[in-house]
């Protein structure tokens, strides 16, 4: 058994505005002479935050308004923090996140401006974790640990409710999901419904091979930590995976798979190209594993779940360009 | 009276496949401090055609598929012709779509794809129009005439129904809609809806310079055609309106703006920087309207319909890195 149950994911979903809730869930025809499967996106990034994770966040910052301290710091890569932002500014929370100075300027810059106090750290996102963490235990705030805090995981899995709600009125039923893998949130959160409300449909993790720490934990059933980071997916960057997530993940994921930075980029050029879609490459991981395992997914219908697109444009035209 | 009421529109937003409804409607702060006034976007391209037309279509389609002839003709710009071919093809209807063969090829080639007949005119949409409405005669066959034909009127005007459900719940009501003009179904199915269920939001009509028609018709209270088009929003560029469509729409749009060449690509920039928004240049109109008119705007909330995202890439690098 994971973490997770139905019931409280159920619950999760009343705490969340609307507004980040039903998100399109459509095939693009367009990508699937390219990729030779069919292929159909579930659209994350047409809100205020422009991610998943207000998913999380609205959970979160909801009990707390309701029962706990006013006041919240996580570590963000700079989604996480957006979205945290967002929901604690709607309820009158006081919101800090940290962050590396390396994180995307448009990232950071949408923290300040939803009102956050950004603290940047001179490091990784495992910098600014263990600094969020003092942060909290010195101010005797409330710590967001993203993929830790089951309230992240439940607003990620309220994308694999719709997924799941979906199937029976498709045409064309899907038969696996391609989820961006960095803590977990998002895979566990997905995994956990479908493989509960659809168990015949391929759950599938996808990291970079430059931030593989938690598809190597995955393989080996036990945490691996990694010494550096190198990937231009800077939302699923981590190198400490956390062992209780990954216990989760072992029970709802069928697979986890690395995709080089040369497949992120065409996987963002394709969404660029044939769906109009501007991503960041966290959210291109999806068809980055299309692209590097064709036979795999050949004639297969897939759902990728595009959960971001805040980029900085010099940087992701610099990507896209690539050939 | 317009030819438009809300019970024929609530008839057809049932017949449309919902994978066409309830489209992201979402506030975009980061395009503010550039506009000075709020914005909310409701977001039409995340669907299986990358517009809006499809509204329509799948009323067209659906009443076709129960009573009607088996084959059907309309003239498009590209997008409705993409859209009839989705619905057409979704209800086994043979489609036939007459386009400029000067229409982007990305919107030809998606016609194509989604197997309609697709037959190109050496002229523009008005010769399109010709075209079709001989097709269909010669053929007994059905002729889709965008916006004089009521289904087409009544798709769009779901979107109006959308908006205005939204209106009681939102943190801070719009106080005015800003649509695309072309033809007209979109401005007046919205603005019927809009006029009915919300009159005090204002709707306002945007269309180019290069494609003033029906903005002098409305101006004039009376049809005034045009000799030529030159604008890139090639989704609103027709020349001669229908006078049907401009009774309607004289009874409710509040105003009808022209806006420049300039504007409309500064509008697709904008919407890429600030709203990580791939556009077509008609899908812009609205932000064109804003930056041409700060001072009517300020401090106010404006929707605006971002109605389609099928462009030709290397038109769009062009347009959007034009200073």
């Amino acid at each position: 058994m994971t973490r997770l149950d139905l019931d409280r994911i159920l619950a999760a979903r009343r705490m969340i505005n609307p507004i980040f809730l039903d998100t399109p869930l459509y095939r693009c025809e367009a990508l699937e002479p390219v990729l030779r499967c069919t292929v159909s996106i579930k659209l994350e990034t047409a809100n205020p935050v422009r991610c998943f994770k207000a998913r999380g966040t609205e959970v979160v910052a909801s009990l707390l308004a309701e029962h706990g301290p006013r006041a919240v710091v996580c570590a963000s890569a700079g989604n996480l923090g957006q979205a945290l932002a967002w929901s604690g500014r709607a309820r009158g929370l006081e919101v800090t996140v940290v962050a590396s100075r390396f994180a995307p300027a448009t990232k950071l810059a949408r923290i300040r401006a939803l009102g956050a106090q950004l603290e940047l750290v001179d490091g990784d996102i495992e910098t600014a974790r263990e600094r969020a963490a003092a942060l909290a235990r010195d101010r005797g705030i409330r710590l967001v640990e993203d993929s830790l805090d089951l309230e992240t995981c439940e607003g990620a899995a309220t994308i694999g409710l719709e997924l799941a709600d979906a199937l029976p009125s498709a045409d064309s039923p899907f038969d696996a999901v391609l989820v961006a893998l960095g803590g977990g949130a998002l895979a566990t959160g997905v995994g956990q419904v479908i493989k509960s409300r659809a168990p015949g449909v391929e759950v599938i993790c996808v990291q970079p091979l430059g931030a593989p720490a938690m598809t190597r934990s995955w393989h080996a059933r036990r945490v691996v930590t990694t010494e550096s980071i190198n990937t231009i997916a800077d939302g699923v960057a981590g190198r400490h995976p956390i062992p209780a997530v990954l216990d989760d993940l072992l029970l709802v994921a069928d697979d986890a798979v690395l995709v080089s930075e040369k497949s992120i980029m065409t996987g963002m050029r394709l969404l660029l190209e044939h769906a109009g879609l501007v991503v960041e490459p966290s959210a291109a991981l999806g068809i980055a594993a299309i692209i590097e395992d064709r036979e795999r997914f050949a004639g297969r219908h897939v759902v990728t779940v595009v959960c971001g697109s805040n980029v900085d444009l010099d940087a992701y035209r610099r990507w896209v360009d690539t050939p």
